[in-house]
């Protein structure tokens, strides 16, 4: 059941993991952040010892003084003949949930979440007298309950996006709609168009679904158009990915005329794109932010994916598809084999919810203001060499750190100083962003303040990067 | 975006479709019905007319003229050069979730559910005061909420299976936890055991997985022992399904030698059991049943999948499995990329559930003995000819047909009379089972009754099977 990984996969997540001082350790400790990331997961089988030697440029005593370690730690088992593979890490109190929650003195800028507003106990309550109403029905809802699929219709129809109940699917959330699309349309082997760097949770179920990449690089100054023409002529990729506002982890929200640029790319190729639009809120600087993906599109074409889980809370796990009335079918149907549907009482929390979705966020907004600018504050006074352009909404500064800084090695650190944070190559497709650090300024003032001093605290004890060191691009295979 | 489906494929789904009257609308007919079953998804791409009429031993203009019927009523869309494929149909009342929610005048026997207990209203409000002590975390649970795992671990642990909270993880219900497993542990191509006859939603899981079904056959004799030894050691599955406990669709209920035996068998080869209990409190005529086939295996070996939806409501979308934390661990990653966790509100009304798990099982087995025992009257006053096991729990009589009899045009026909039912081959993972009907006695005994006899009426407008026809196993490719 041991899942295989070659060498050059397993050089190119590495990235540039010399951050100084002993190899063998730092070796380790590059693999231990992957480990912990999830990016190497249990049960995944090393390439041998002497490949990695000879792919690394180190001596063989190296590497099983790296290995070594990480056996030593729980983190890796090994059999002659079989040589070692990732085992679930016996994290510090044991408990199986600490990768989600980890201890509360350290801080965890790895999920990006505010906490629930206060309001929700009352809907919660209103939710719950309703639900008797539907006790007489078998509760099975692949297309989601109709008063929840009207309450959608009626949101996206007041923000601009003309809607029917028909065009609406209720998911658990903006992943579990991109999830769902792929099992309804995708097949193993698939190409996929996704952004580059983007959200690695679409990362992830891209690859649960045996599909393959077509990465298009965005960065603050949006799409590649160029390249995005070419993916989608040459490569052909039966969906596509998008996060258009504010997107994860970069920010950058597309203009108008890169946004119709976009789908008309996407049609004449014959692409089916998702837009992912659970950050399309979450504006903190102008009122006004460009119309959906989907507003010039029945939604044949273009998927517009919602979600409470970034405006209101992670643990409501509502959000939806708006498409074609024939995809919702399609979709319903792949959920019918699935999970069959979301809770009722949940989506009546929902139904209590969206409308009064436009009086949480003018809070939700004020919040994230004085979040972002405490972040943006403390970076400037604690680490003035690393550049941080503002976002204009969402929820990340997608920070770029001097060259002499891996990412990589920056988060391993950070562990050991009380914080947990994402680096860069997470959100690439195939590693990458090794200057890049994704900081979510999701947490109160004084947190955040306390995290960077942490984080500067942590790239002090790094070593100038080692000059022994391959350039950057080596890796990239 | 069509799939293909080759002849033989087709004429196997078909079965037994010549119910008597005019060939083209018995074809029409029989096609229909494996449209509306979801059989045949919209997509679809039939083969040739030409292909058809020949495997089918008709005319060409038969085919014409059955696949015109087709197209007339909006089943089918056709073009030169591509042919014919499935379509969404329209439905009669033109609501998008007509399949699942038919006219209050049809009586639905496709689904097998019994009303909410009225004191679940009561519950979910104590659930809703519950959730404001959750606000301060990020709602994130891919393990579930540590107060639901322990639930369920209490539950499971009162009714003969020691259970930590660790070995708990908290799904969507049984059929998503079978997803799950699926997600986790199997492959595009990857070979798994499954009963035959089944639940359906078990195989379309399998497919959108791209896993292949190997069939080992069940009756109400229970599983056939040597036809399981020989699977597990020949095709070595890497996984199973089975359900131990008044299976879906036959009733029965394995002994406690069985157990034993297939669990052995399975170890042997190696082979990861998930056994969907969630049908096992559901006994009716005897208060014992054998122990879980977990109750000898820590959960390295069999994964007890359980779920609310049959004993207390399907709204309710809660289940969970039972496993070694090893394997717990790498299903909570798997479904990182998936939909990130349950709902909180929803696992919270769980947790005000399950210690009340008893009281509610007293009541729903009252109802289940009585509709059961009605059914069964009805049965027997209307139908003499048919024949049904009188099971010992669970929610399903598998009523076995006269030789005169196709169920597949039996169900198409029954539509007609105001009463949905699913035939035989849709419990099949390649058809079969064309004298059989699975009959839930979940509804009220006035209704069963009601619902009996407008199927015997279906019947009696059944002309004598076609003598043209060929002999059963003809159409079995």
């Amino acid at each position: 059941m041991l899942r295989r990984l070659t060498t050059p996969h397993l050089v190119r997540l590495l990235g540039e993991w010399r951050g100084g001082g002993t190899a063998y350790l730092a070796l380790a400790a590059a693999l231990r952040a992957l480990i912990l990331e999830g990016r190497l997961p249990p049960h995944t089988r090393l390439p041998s010892e002497r490949a990695l030697a000879t792919a690394l440029g180190l001596s063989r005593n190296t590497v099983t003084a790296a290995l070594d370690v990480l056996r030593e730690q729980g983190y890796l088992a090994s059999r002659r003949g079989t040589g070692s593979w990732v085992t679930s890490p016996r994290l510090p109190d044991d408990r199986p949930d600490e990768r989600l929650a980890p201890a509360s003195d350290v801080i965890d800028l790895t999920l990006a979440n505010l906490p629930a507003p206060t309001d929700l106990g009352v809907l919660a309550s209103r939710a719950a007298s309703a639900l008797a109403r539907e006790f007489g029905g078998h509760g099975y809802e692949p297309f989601g309950l109709p008063a929840a699929r009207a309450a959608v219709a009626a949101y996206l129809s007041r923000r601009g996006l003309p809607t029917t109940a028909e065009q609406v699917l209720i998911t658990q959330g903006a992943l579990h709609a991109w999830d769902l699309v792929l099992r309804a349309f995708a097949r193993p082997g698939d190409r996929v168009l996704v952004e580059t760097p983007t959200y690695p949770g679409a990362l992830d179920s891209l690859r649960a679904h045996s599909c393959v990449p077509v990465s298009v690089p965005v960065g603050l100054d949006g799409w590649d158009l160029a390249f995005m023409r070419s993916a989608l002529r040459d490569a052909r990729p039966r969906l596509g990915y998008l996060i258009p506002d504010f997107q994860n982890p970069t920010g950058f929200c597309a203009s108008a005329a890169q946004r119709v640029a976009v789908v008309r790319e996407a049609r004449a190729a014959g692409a089916l794109l998702v837009s992912d639009e659970s950050l399309a809120e979450l504006w903190i600087d102008a009122g006004k932010r460009p119309a959906s993906l989907a507003a010039k599109d029945a939604g044949a074409s273009v998927l517009a994916v919602g979600s409470l889980s970034k405006t209101v809370w992670g643990g409501l796990r509502t959000g939806w598809i708006r498409a074609d009335p024939e995809i919702v079918r399609r979709l319903a149907l792949a959920r019918g084999s699935q999970d069959v549907g979301s809770p009722v009482l949940g989506q009546l929390l929902a139904v209590e919810v969206l409308p009064r979705l436009d009086t949480l966020l003018d809070s939700r907004r004020k919040l994230l203001r004085e979040r972002r600018d405490a972040l943006l504050k403390a970076l400037t006074a604690e680490r003035p060499a690393w550049r941080a352009a503002c976002p204009s909404g969402g929820m990340f500064i997608w920070a770029e750190l001097p060259h002499t800084t891996s990412a990589s090695a920056l988060a391993v650190r950070a562990v050991e100083h009380g914080v947990r944070v994402a680096a860069g190559p997470r959100f690439g497709a195939g590693g990458g962003f090794e200057q890049r650090l994704r900081l979510p300024f999701t947490q109160p003032p004084e947190r955040l303040a306390e995290a960077v001093r942490r984080l500067a605290a942590a790239e002090d004890t790094l070593g100038p990067r080692s000059s022994t060191g391959a350039p950057a691009n080596r890796w990239i295979a």
